[in-house]
């Protein structure tokens, strides 16, 4: 008897491939996909005047990141397998494609397969004289060793900012510097309710019972900080809040940019009422929200779930924030839903 | 023993409410929240110099409907509790807010309890000398007897086109005229891969054995015409588009809009892969696609599985597909995703 995996799929070797032929096929006006890699660049003419930034890691994250290429944004995304790094040529074919002058600026999300193959790449990159530099994103707060956290949300921050700063024409140093500080001023969590279920084999990534909440968890279903017995919204949206708040440091009359998100499976219905008990939670603290994103951004396939981002605001942050974007997912200026 | 509903809510009771007081939350610049119902307006003085819109219905559709309420599209929407119709008052009251001169066009989804309280309100403006006509939609080909036909996706469509003509200040005849064109060239079908979970039992509204999909399935997890064994997307995707084309008789060379959404649980990969299949063979048949349209529009609370949905196109529906919009989740020009 052959196994059935019951998704909107075709052979499970080619979930990605045809995946990225569809976003393709609807937005070619957006991007282009390569014909050798899974990578997807930004549909125009080498970017001489321009920093290009690099972004990719494993699929099953979607909108991240092809969902980011375009103005404003991503010049190109190395999209490897299902929660899979892609390997080091890969990357590289990326950062050779879209190499500028003005340098190529790397956003690395913070897994063991992406710093090792992206790393490769860097050093391929530069070998060939390439000016390249990079950033590793660590910003999930479910993890108490610093250096050992996930990157998550904040990297979309980071390729929003980070993008609209090497639109305008920054240097490579200056694109680094934005971004690292929206890192410094970033932090994420992730809650699930049911895990996810890999298109490759059909098999939930974990189990939870009909009442566990997993608190603290990571995007490919990585185990959390703790299991809790159901609570309501108000009180998750409260724990999670509190979670990146303390973390953070915030205090009273912050300004903050607030990313709430369902994780692939999360039905809008929840979405939005997830949201208004964290914007409530959010204001009683005293801390002052200057816009919100809702939607799906970086997803675990089809968990049900939330992921909640701040991102603490000063006046060069709000303004690369709201910058013109232009891609399949975000499009600014205005409140984002995706 | 106190039973768990495991979703991102509070009280099963107040999930509506909630939801659309974070909808106005994230939103105050395109719409309003009543006080006493839970209808959502349009963030404008009365329109007097326009038609003015109103859809409705149960809730659980997300984004449908508030999501459509603003600029080029709905003046005002009545959701109902979850796949419930609103009460008649409630549905006047959201008639009676945005009334003008110019009149109300009222849409309405062809189900029991919304074409009664539609109907009922519709009588209630009338009585009050209110200019109001409407349109009952039944766009879904699962039903094989046209009268009986449920409203989907079409309806989304009739609010983008119907809208943009009423922003242009049409007079309601010629609103509803355009209004019947699309239902007339616009046809739905959907399939579930899983049950959807209803958020004020936590029960699921069918069952689906493992290897399952319901073919032709409605919004609120209605039957559909068979139980297929899995397919393939491809497959499926070819069965799905040769219902709507056969029903709608479509010509090599003809022009049409496609919208390939996901019914709410479905993530984004499995969305832009099945919108490859759908896209490739609605070529293949020789039809033109002039604009697509993917992601979530009228979804069933956390169900996995797909609509497909085609409106065949003319040079006057072309125009006012893409007129500017600026709602929630639907913005155009631009291909829409959601």
């Amino acid at each position: 008897m052959v196994s059935i995996i019951k998704k909107l799929i075709n052979k499970p070797e080619d979930v990605v491939r045809e995946m990225l032929e569809g976003m393709a096929l609807a937005f070619p006006d957006i991007i282009r996909l390569d014909q050798q890699w899974n990578n997807v660049y930004r549909r125009y003419r080498k970017p001489s005047y321009k920093v290009a930034l690099v972004c990719g890691g494993g699929s099953g994250h979607e909108p991240a990141q092809a969902g980011y290429v375009g103005y404003g944004m991503l010049d190109a995304v190395a999209a490897g397998h299902v929660f899979t790094a892609p390997p080091a040529p890969q990357v590289f074919a990326a950062i050779n494609e879209v190499a500028s002058e003005a340098g190529v600026f790397v956003i690395i999300t913070n897994y063991t397969g992406d710093v090792m193959n992206f790393g490769i790449a860097i050093k391929m990159a530069s070998a060939k004289g390439i000016k390249v530099d990079h950033i590793i994103v660590n910003d999930d707060v479910a993890i108490s060793e610093v250096s050992k956290r996930r990157g998550t949300t904040i990297t979309i921050l980071i390729n929003k900012i980070a993008g609209a700063a090497a639109e305008e024409g920054w240097s490579i140093e200056e694109v680094k510097r934005v971004a690292q500080k929206v890192l410094s001023n970033g932090r994420d969590i992730g809650v699930a309710l049911t895990p996810c279920v890999l298109p490759t084999t059909g098999k939930p990534t974990f189990e939870l019972a009909y009442d566990e909440i997993e608190f603290g968890i990571g995007v490919h279903g990585e185990a959390g900080v703790r299991r809790l017995r159901y609570v309501p919204s108000k009180e998750l949206a409260k724990m999670m809040v509190d979670a990146v708040v303390d973390d953070l440091k915030l205090q009273k009359g912050d300004e903050v940019a607030l990313v709430v998100q369902g994780t692939g499976g999360t039905p809008y219905m929840e979405k939005f009422l997830f949201y208004r008990d964290v914007r409530l939670y959010v204001e009683s603290l005293g801390l002052k929200v200057f816009t919100s994103w809702i939607g799906e951004f970086f997803t675990s396939l089809d968990m049900q779930g939330a992921r909640v981002a701040i991102l603490k605001l000063d006046e060069e942050l709000k303004r690369l924030l709201v910058a013109p974007a232009y891609t399949i997912a975000i499009r600014t200026p205005g409140v984002v839903v995706s």
